[in-house]
């Protein structure tokens, strides 16, 4: 079997061969990041919550993004009904649970998601995780608190519970789906200086879902490609506004061969 | 009669000097942008989307965009209601259909506002106005995907149906008002890597709509202007989110002799 | 007593050890730009809107911004919920009325959240804000169009007629709190280049309102680091898209040596 590196160089490969479009029903603090990023990566990127169109605009795509960072009854109601147009179409839906933790109402949202919708690929910091893990843990605004269970436990718990794969982000990446579960150590703090590199990764994460069968290996894929891109931005800029520019641009100048030479995973991901 | 790279840069400092207020009924996607690049070229941008306000708002404006891309149905109503105003006004409107073809939603949304407004200018890509103009054509997601249809045709045909000016983005644009038609060959391959390109291009022509009383001449004066801007920053830039904001200082920084330098139109313009 | 200059450079400080969460419920022109900045600042950003939530999300907060630059009816609504669970809480409402005077919708809202809630901070441009003080003037689309009075005393008409500070911004900034009347020199005609300024300056403001208990501080050390983070920027850029850029890098680059050296008030805030 190929070393992980080198699956996901193939994989970008594949993604840019395919050009996925990624369906995203998101927030719109980071609408705009999004489409460019999944755009960058080489995917498509389409922006449609509309309830009498969300189930058609499924049909067209690769992979789902259901992401609650402003939320209303109304898109929750249209996200299920995409859900569900995802499940029975076969392709991903990766949910990005913003805030759950912080109101009742994002906690109550996530868990409708998760419960009416089989759902692929969770991707949250681990606060939100934790919350909806059953973990103790604390949200601050859309920002984790703190959690009292460790990271790479936490991800299998939920990925259990519901027969996903699970992402924690944070400084290191945490990847579960139950069975395996692995770290990546690629990013850099300035990621932390800007809004929405969260959700950022989502995206990545889609459009390789929407590209290669295994979710695990889509995981580890968006998240090394975020990573790789980011440490590459941060060999230029030193400054959050100019990093971010350099972080997109690095994306969109992303090969396989920068991402063999410069992903770092854990050795837990070797097992 | 003057040359039309005359006339396009008569009409640059023309817009300058006017600052035509641009009311945006536009998507979340792009909102930033196309605020921003109305301003760069001289305008001044106003986003309003409550049907209490927009009649009023419409009262102060010198043209209005409607832009379908994260539709509802309550939007398009709002969307009625400030062209029906604007008709009333005497201001041009300008529709952009983004996605129409891709969900019934969309096609529906855009046929009620051809036909519950009198739509002075609709701007979309090769597979959104086929759709429109009744000939064979896709769209996947918010891009073409292809049409059956000869590009100067389908602009023709869509615009002798509706009488209004067409005009079709693409590596090479194309405006037509049914009588004359046109190509603009400005524009570098680049805008395709970034989103909203084709939205900030709506934006710009209907700030020239709000100047020139020609649509054709606000048609080819945006299309230009956009498209020169694209080239001068593809000078120093070669990836997208670095091109991006080279293309908007190159909006703020262009100038009638640049305009006169640079344009590049079809033959058949001269005719 | 400190002088002014070092009580601003302490509250930055102060802001980047506490990290006030600052609940955004704004327009969706500016969002990413708010939530970027309130974070490049030292603050951490929320934005949430949803009726069911928002009076949860205060709990959790340190200060409220309400701008109502694309209003809807429910909106304005979930605004007067937010607006009164931060009073109950007791953390600062700042008010931003965009577009105030240009629509009767706009106007009515804003004077709906002056009388049902209790806002500490109004900030504004000249138009908005006579318009709300009752002096004449006008406003179009979202831009000042001039007014009848003098600016200092318009902020102070206002100040008294609800008892809060006012901040009335421009190419020279005012703040009033009905006793002291107080004017902000920095600041770059390039800030007028681009879009959200305004709205960016309140995001600022309601970072410091969230750390320091003085709303006339909070506004004159918000302000002052717009203004001098705008020159600093405006050093090495002279197109807006750049500039932009640069803008929010030297927000997030501040010092209080910065602070300190390059604060313009006006000779009446030593009084």
């Amino acid at each position: 079997m190929l070393d992980t590196d080198v699956r996901i160089a193939d994989s970008l490969q594949q993604l840019r061969e395919k050009k996925p479009l990624v369906h995203h029903m998101t927030n719109f603090v980071v609408m705009n990041d999004c489409a460019n990023i999944t755009l960058h990566i080489g995917g498509s990127p389409v922006m449609a919550h509309a309830p009498e169109e969300v189930e058609e605009m499924v049909g067209l795509a690769d992979s789902l993004v259901l992401n609650i960072g402003t939320l209303t009854t109304e898109l929750v109601e249209a996200m299920v009904s995409a859900g569900r147009a995802a499940n029975k179409k076969g392709i991903p839906v990766l949910l990005d649970p913003v805030g759950v933790g912080a109101t009742a109402m994002r906690t109550a949202a996530a868990k409708q998601l998760l419960s009416q919708v089989k759902v692929g690929i969770v991707k949250g910091n681990a606060g939100e995780v934790s919350v909806l893990a059953g973990v103790e843990a604390s949200v601050r605004g859309v920002d984790s608190a703190g959690t009292a269970g460790s990271l790479p436990d936490v991800a299998q718990k939920l990925a259990c519970l519901y027969d996903c794969t699970v992402i924690i982000t944070g400084p290191v990446d945490w990847v579960s789906d139950g069975k395996r579960t692995c770290s990546v150590y690629n990013g850099h703090s300035l990621m932390g200086a800007i809004t929405g590199t969260g959700c950022m990764a989502g995206s990545l994460v889609a459009a390789f879902a929407g590209t290669v069968a295994d979710p695990m290996l889509a995981a580890l894929a968006g998240l090394a490609c975020f990573g790789v891109a980011g440490e590459l931005a941060a060999h230029t800029e030193v400054k959050p506004a100019s990093f971010k520019r350099a972080l997109l641009d690095e994306v969109f100048a992303l090969t396989g061969e920068k991402i063999k030479k410069m992903v770092r995973l854990g050795p837990e991901c070797t097992s």
